[in-house]
Parts: C-alpha cells; sequence; structure tokens
C-alpha cells in the first residue's frame, strides 16, 4: 500500500523489530549513553544543573540569573519564553516572552558564556529556538506529539524530553524511540512528577516519581534527569527532592531559580531564590560525591 | 510589549477576565449548548452514539461497518486513519492507512449518508480531513498541544476533544476554552478513561471515570460524550459502562465496533461485533428512555 | 510445626488450593450466589436498596428516617452508631452514639419493620451489633484486618464488606475469603470510591470506581453494592452516579439520606433529603427496568 | 449523653481542640521529638537502620541474619512472625510461626544484643510480642484500626506506624494522633510505597512516595522512617531508594535482608542478602554523612 505522507516514525520488517530495536534500550549490562552538550559531558560522573526561572520575565532578570546560576556551578540556564497557561488568557498580569524571551537568553549566554536548554512548543519556532539553544527542551504536554519530535529529532540538535505527568515509563521511552529513530542519539529523559492519589498540599497535583530513575535505568541507556521544582510546587520540598535525587542516581537535576521567588510572574511557590540555590549546589555536590559523582 | 508571533490565545484586560471568561463556563443554571452536526442534534434528548472501528483498515471494512452501525441506530461512523502506536514502527504487522483511509471513509459516507467522525493528528492533514469528517476529533494525546487546536477551531468545523488519560477536569476544560476562544462554539467533550491505581486487569491502564459527567455538566455547558471501549480496553466491561454512560447523563457514546474483534489490526480485545452492538444499541435506547432521553 | 494460636484462615493441603479454592471465585459462567436477608432478596432482579443518615445521631431522627425510606421503598435503613473520626477527638460538635445509636435502630426497626444494616467496628461490639443488625456492615478501614473478619464471620450473621479505597479488586476478593472460608455465605461487596488522582472537586477524596461492578462479577459470584455518597462526597453527583451504578448492574445500592441534610452531624455535603431520596427511588426503579431489573 | 464503652479517643473542649491539639504537629519552627529506644536515639543526627527478613522463617536464619545485619551496623533487627496473606491460606508453601517466631526474635536477641522490631496484628498478641520486642511495629493494613492502635499506644512501648498504601498525610497524622493522645510519645512513622497509576514493574503495585518525608516534617515533630523493599518490590531498585531516602531526610530506614534471597518464604524479589545490605550500609552511611548525619 502507498502512503504519500509517511507517519512520523520508520517502516520495519517484522526480524529488525526483533534484533534491532528498541533503540532506546540497554544492549548490554551497564550500558549507558555518554555525550557532551556545549562541552559538557552527560552519562558520566558529572551530574549537570540546569537552573534559572520558569519564564524569561526580562532581559535583565534572564542575565542576571544566568550570572548567579553559573556562579554557583550550574551548567545551564534554564528559563522559558513560550509558557502557554491551561486557559488561553493573556492579560497585563501574565505573559509569554517569546522571540524576544530567546534573543534575551541568547543575551544571557553571550554575557556569561553559560549553556541554555529552554523550551520549544511549535513546529515553527523550532529554527529560531534552536538558534539559541544547546538543548531543545520537549514539554510533558507534547510527550506524544509525535510529529513535533520528529521534526524536534531531524535538527540534529540535543534534546530533552519531559515525561508527562499521566505517562507510563513504556509511554516515555516510546517518545523517546520517535527522536532516537531519526538518528539523533543526544537525548535526555526528564522526570518532573506525576499524577497520584496524593499530593500532600492543595496546592500541589503532583508527585515526585523517584522510582522511575532506577526503573528507567534498568531499561535504558539514556540520561534521566529530575526536576523537582515542577514536582513539588513548593519550595521547602526542592532541596530534600533534590539531594534524593542525586543520591537516587539522577544523571541531571533541574531547579527553578528566581532572584525574588514571591514576585515571580508564575508558580511563585517553587522557586528558590540565589542563595538557596548556591547552598544547594553545595549539598547536592556532597551528596553526588558519597554516590561517586560530582555536580560541578 | 509587541508580540509578533502571538501565541495561542487571546489577549485580555484584566476585568474581561472576571466579566466575560471562561467561555467554557455554564452562565445560568440549566444552561447547556445545543447545536446540530449533520443533522443530529447535540444537548438535548438524543444521546448520539459514534461507532466503528479504531482502525480503517480497507475499504471494505469501513462500508460493512457504516452499514452495520448505521442499520442499528448509530448516529455517526467512527475509524482512524492515523493511529501512530507508542514506539515508532510499521511493519506488516500494524500500519496505517491516513490519506487512502479518509478516502475511505469518504466512501463509507458516500454509500450510507452516514456522518463521519474521525481523528486528526497534524496541522498540515487539517484540510484533507476537514473535508470528509463531520466532526474533527482530537485524540487524547493532543488535548494540551493548543497550536493544534488553535488551527483545528479556526477551520469552524465542529470538535470533539478527548481527555488526556492524565488531564485534570480544570486542564480538559481550559483546553476546550482554547477552541471556543476561536468563536468555534461546536465543542464536544469526550472521557476515555483516566490513569488510576487500580484499573482491575494487568492488561489495561485506564479507569473509566464517570463521575466526570455530573463533576463537568456541574460547570460547563458543553456536551460529554464517553467512551467506554477504551476505557475498559476489555469488550465485557463495554456494554455495562455503556449503560452506565448513558444513566449518569452522558450526552453521547463512542463505542469500538469490528466485524471480526479477534482479528482486529490494533487492541483486538475492546471492540465488539455487529450483533453485540445492536443488542447493546437497543439495551442503550432502554436506558436512555428510563432517563428521559433516546439513542436513536 | 505446632501452632498454638491459629491466626485467622486454613490450613489446607497445596491440592486442595488448585481444585477447591478460591471461594470467592465463580465456579461456572454465570454463576452468582442467590440469598436472603431479613426477606430480601439478594443476587437476583432485586437490587436492594440500603438507606439513612451516615450517623445514628438521635433516635427521633432515626425512627424517622425509617419510615421515610421504607416509605420509598428501600428495603433497609442504614445508619452508624460507631464512626471514629481521622482525628480521635470528640466534642460537643461530634459524638458517636454507640449503644445508644444501636438502640435507636432497634426502635426504627420495631416502629417500621425495616430491616438494618450498620457498621461494627470492634470484636467486643459484635455480639450487641449483631443483636439488632441484619446485617454487619465491615468498613473500609477494616477490610484487611483479618481477625476482625473471621470474628464477624463466626457470628453466621450476613455481612457487607466495603472494599478499602486504596485496595485492588484481588485484596478485596482476599478479604472476603477470609469469611467465605468460616463458612459464612451470606456476603455481599461493596465499593465506595477509590482514592484517584482526579476527583474533581477539592473537598473530595475519592473516585467511585464503576469499572469494578464488571471486573468483580467476572471473577465472583457474590453480590456488588455500590455506594454513590461515600464516593462522591457531593449531594449532586449522587444521583447520577446511582443510576449509572443501576446501569452498570450493581446488586444494591446505599444511599445516604437525611432529613436536613446542612445540618447533618457529619458530611453535610452529601446526604439527599427525603424528597430527593423519594425521586431517585422512582428514577433508580426506571433505569432498573431498562435493564431487567427492579429495586422495589 | 452518657456513653458506657468509650471509642478510642479523647473528649475535649473545642477551645481545647484549637489551643492544644494535635499532639502530633509540631509546636515550633525545628521541633523534633527526640527519644531513645533499646540505647538508639531517634530524632537526631542518627539515621537508625532496621534490617532483616520479611518472615522469621527459623530460628536459625534469624539468629545467622542478626549477627549479620548487625556486624554490618544496623541497630535494629526486623522480622515477622505475622504474616497473614491476602488470602486465608496456609500451606507447606507458606505458613506464618507466630510464637514461635518471637521466641526465636528473643534468641536471636540473646544471641548479639540487637534490639528487636516486629509486627503485632491482634490485640490478644500484644503482651506476648511486647515481652520481646523494643519497638510494636503496626502494618499498612492496620493503620486506621483505632481500637487496636489505642491498646498498643496503652503499653507504654515504642511503636512504629507504617501508613497504609492508599492513605493521605492527613489520615496517616490522624492515626498518630491516637497514640499519642494515650501519652505515648515514643513514636515514629514509616512510609512504605503508595498505591499510584504508574509503578513501573508488572509484579509491583507501589510507588515509593519520598515527597512525603519533606511534607511529614512540615507538619509533624515525630521520626518519619521509609522502607523502601516494600515500596519497590524489586531488589535492584532498593539501594538506590535507600540512599535517596536518606538524601530527603528519613529519620531512618527499613530494609530486607535475607541470606538466600531467591528462597525467601515469601517475596523472594525484594530482599537484598548479606554482602549487599554491608555494602549498602557503607554506601548509605557516606550519603549521611554528606546530609550532616550518620547511619551508624
Amino acid at each position: 500500500m502507498a502512503i504519500e505522507n509517511k507517519a512520523p516514525g520508520k517502516d520495519v520488517a517484522d526480524d529488525d523489530l526483533v534484533n534491532k530495536f528498541p533503540l532506546v534500550a540497554r544492549k548490554y549490562p551497564g550500558h549507558r549513553s555518554r555525550f557532551s552538550v556545549a562541552g559538557v559531558e552527560f552519562g558520566g560522573d558529572l551530574i549537570p544543573v540546569f537552573a534559572g526561572p520558569n519564564m524569561v520575565e526580562s532581559r535583565e532578570l534572564i542575565v542576571e540569573t544566568a550570572k548567579a546560576v553559573k556562579g554557583a556551578g550550574a551548567q545551564f540556564l534554564r528559563g522559558g519564553a513560550f509558557k502557554p497557561l491551561s486557559f488561553p488568557y493573556r492579560s497585563a498580569k501574565y505573559n509569554e516572552t517569546r522571540e524576544e524571551g530567546i534573543s534575551w537568553l541568547q543575551a544571557a549566554k553571550e554575557a556569561t558564556g553559560i549553556a541554555i536548554i529552554t523550551e520549544v512548543m511549535e513546529e515553527r519556532f523550532i529554527p529560531m529556538v534552536a538558534e539559541v539553544a544547546d538543548i531543545l527542551q520537549i514539554g510533558a504536554r507534547n510527550m506524544q506529539n509525535y510529529p513535533f519530535l520528529t521534526a524536534c529529532a531531524k535538527t540534529g540538535k540535543p534534546i530533552m524530553l519531559k515525561r508527562h505527568f499521566g505517562a507510563s515509563l513504556r509511554d516515555w521511552l516510546g517518545a523517546a524511540e520517535y527522536i532516537l529513530v531519526e538518528g539523533n542519539e543526544k537525548l535526555i529523559l526528564c522526570e518532573r512528577g506525576v499524577v497520584a492519589p496524593h499530593t500532600h498540599r492543595a496546592t500541589s497535583r503532583f508527585l515526585l516519581d523517584l522510582q522511575v530513575v532506577p526503573a528507567a535505568q534498568e531499561i535504558t541507556h539514556l540520561p534521566v534527569v529530575v526536576d523537582p521544582s515542577h514536582a513539588t510546587f513548593w519550595r521547602p520540598w526542592v532541596a530534600p527532592m533534590a539531594l534524593a535525587s542525586v543520591a537516587a542516581g539522577a544523571d541531571g537535576i533541574m531547579i527553578e531559580v528566581h532572584p525574588d521567588p514571591p514576585n515571580a510572574a508564575v508558580d511563585p511557590l517553587q522557586p528558590v531564590d540565589y542563595a538557596e540555590f548556591a547552598g544547594l549546589m553545595d549539598r547536592m555536590d556532597k551528596v553526588a560525591h558519597a554516590v561517586g559523582r560530582r555536580v560541578r
């Protein structure tokens, strides 16, 4: 049967399915992907840290934060320029910064030399984002948007794929396979909390799933990053969960950092400030050394 | 601040947010959207039934099934031509039919006059699908793909928005708002099962959430359809859950029907065959009458 | 090995385990337990209704409610005299009525002839409760308190075993087996909501699991009752979920009824009043007839 | 109103409820219970380790294991003599050791001097178990068996209260309050995994909830122990989750240890053997030092 416009994915013989795939699977005991992004190695002893605000609110905020988190040892600046809310309204109280935000990330990179990870949410913006970002972040809500995964994969840029909060490990690895099958091997997974019956705060919807770290590493060779900020949605729990993530074997940590958390444009309950982040870097590094690794 | 490429959604004054929105919300007690699609009324006494195979496997299969389900009283033929799997492989055992499948749905429509609902999964295929479909189905995995929701909404075609299996009611209604805010008011919600701790079969991952029917209807005026086939993933539970959906106040029912369930190309444990479907239509109609409604 | 004080349960040969057990399982297609309690048949066409307040607050309240629910057609009066809260405090605002409450249930029975179901929570009170109750209710929190299950079973009284809100179907059937293995065959199961990620109200913790009705009936011959009041915790959802339960094949319905819901001593958001209950009985009966059954 | 047989719990004035209770709550920032059991301090820098088999299978096994885990630095020997299964059958393949098992724990204590923690499951066995155990363990299934909690509390023995796998933090703290209100202040909480939609193995039902560690410590002064063995049900995940628990701030760790895991009488997939336990103690101690604590 002839199909004109191919679906995302790959035609394979049934035999190949058995012998060659999935690419996401470990092929031998201890098999781990190792690769470098902007000079930072993933999959080895280093546990890279991604830090920064939820939103790229302004040039000043992002450049200043870049300096602060780099000074504390973070390898990547994180920050979103594309941040649609659950309801489609933008007002004086909340707005995305989009292209401008991406240009401010570029400014932060130029000012400090820090590498950039930021989310891309639409195919038409991939080239613009890919020009500035060292890693393209694919958000939880797009995890099973397969044509989009394919389009991102085809840029050849390193990608971080966040787990959807309702996705099983199998769903997540299947989505990762859509990227790997395009020949893009610089792929990082990121756990950011799942829906669960009890999350312990009325303001929170997610439970950080640290059990998925050894569960994923048992099956896949890909690095597994943990984001405790979005999972816990509560500043006082971020540090204990970040330390726990390092101890559990996470291959990277993403932390939300803002100079003035109570006045963050979005989700003001979850970011840590510069001083708390610097202290947390020291504490994470101690735990990392205790398990034979390091965060800087 | 000037934004060149607008995000999906709408700029509003803070006052408007309080006074006019959300559009998805009931504005007075008993407020229900009522509209017709292909001559079938939604939001009234009728509980329309969408029936057909998971996949549009062949022209013969879909034309024959259209005749069978129409004969039993279904108002809509359902069937997917775009069906990416969780892993990106297509083999002799499983393949999408894509454009061809859409053309076969057109053939079924022409042969029987039945209205069509089918899923669209990529922006570039919207025009092609919209030409044949009476209702564009947006799948669970795309529920929070906002640019895609916006693009579908802009066609002006009636839309059915499936709830993501990890989505809260608020997430779902927020996604619906992305469609309503474009002026597209022929919008239908569809519950298809959620992730939950206990689903009662090793082969199943979802629990049908019937509590969401009154919960949604308490807040929104939109019709709420229930799909027990995908939720239960198990043929013997489809009929009891379909009857329960009707009794719970569902505004439509989607049932997977296949002439030869054990040989269905995908998910062979869940479809009912023609005879079981015809019997189920009779049973659903009896329950519908018991609650002052009807399914045909 | 000699064991002085036997554990709850039964010593069996491995062969017996394969051939005779579990007792809870259906032994042939369509196998259903049928038995009578106080002249009311379970497991047949009738879907008995248990109605009454959460708490037996006073003699007047329970006698009056008994008349009202019996008048509407309910076969059983429900009401708890033992109701410990999640925290161990009793104050002027909330108190159990215990022995007095049980005596008031007896008064309601004498005044109306209605059968009684009430919860027993401690082994030492079993004789006292068993003297008045036609069915001993074992609450969700005691579902896996096996010595207590055994003690209740040994009374020979009919028992209704509520599913714990975190229990799998297997857990629940295993607990039922502890009762059956004592030779007590008048056993009824009751679903009352489970913990799940999304329950749709901030005040509610449970999702009614109707999928468990066909799931349980596929495996066991025991009658399966549904309690939508405790599951939804919200009056407006009780009726739709009660109707759905009947349509799903439930073998009994438990409804919380109070003469003055806003002033109920506990959980005032969930009971229906007398008039709403009478109307609901009519509506349930119509749905029951639509599926070949009846509620009175 | 006179109540003859008091319910578990306490009569209080409404004012007292506001001013004095709950006892489980922190009364000032940094408030933590500190107490000693068998010379081992809880609530301080030390993170005590409870290690041993799921079941006390034989005198030899438990004495030998006591020596092994004490040698590796564990402060407490764990092991269950009362272990009812989900179904009530005991056969040659599986049996509880009950009184004999308790006497073997006593033998292990005498042989090694290690302190003992073991579960008690029925009120009538409390005196027998309390004679040998340094800590009475209350299992998850009894967490809301309030009369039993009260009876255990009244012994004055230290108690460890496991969280039910479906219980919220509030449920758990409320159950703890039933113990504290009896004046028993040597109380330890233990997280052992919760039901959740995705647990990553077909054989496993639970997800370790580490987020509950900071969540509980934010509210209560009681020590919070974590049991990764029961939660993960899978040996390879026990070590990463144990290390994560230490880093997250757990106040104790419970690990299942068996000399010959594949031949354990119950749950053979989860215990570690002696050598793995000794290595894990070293690794936990390193992580503990990294967060300013120690495990021995």
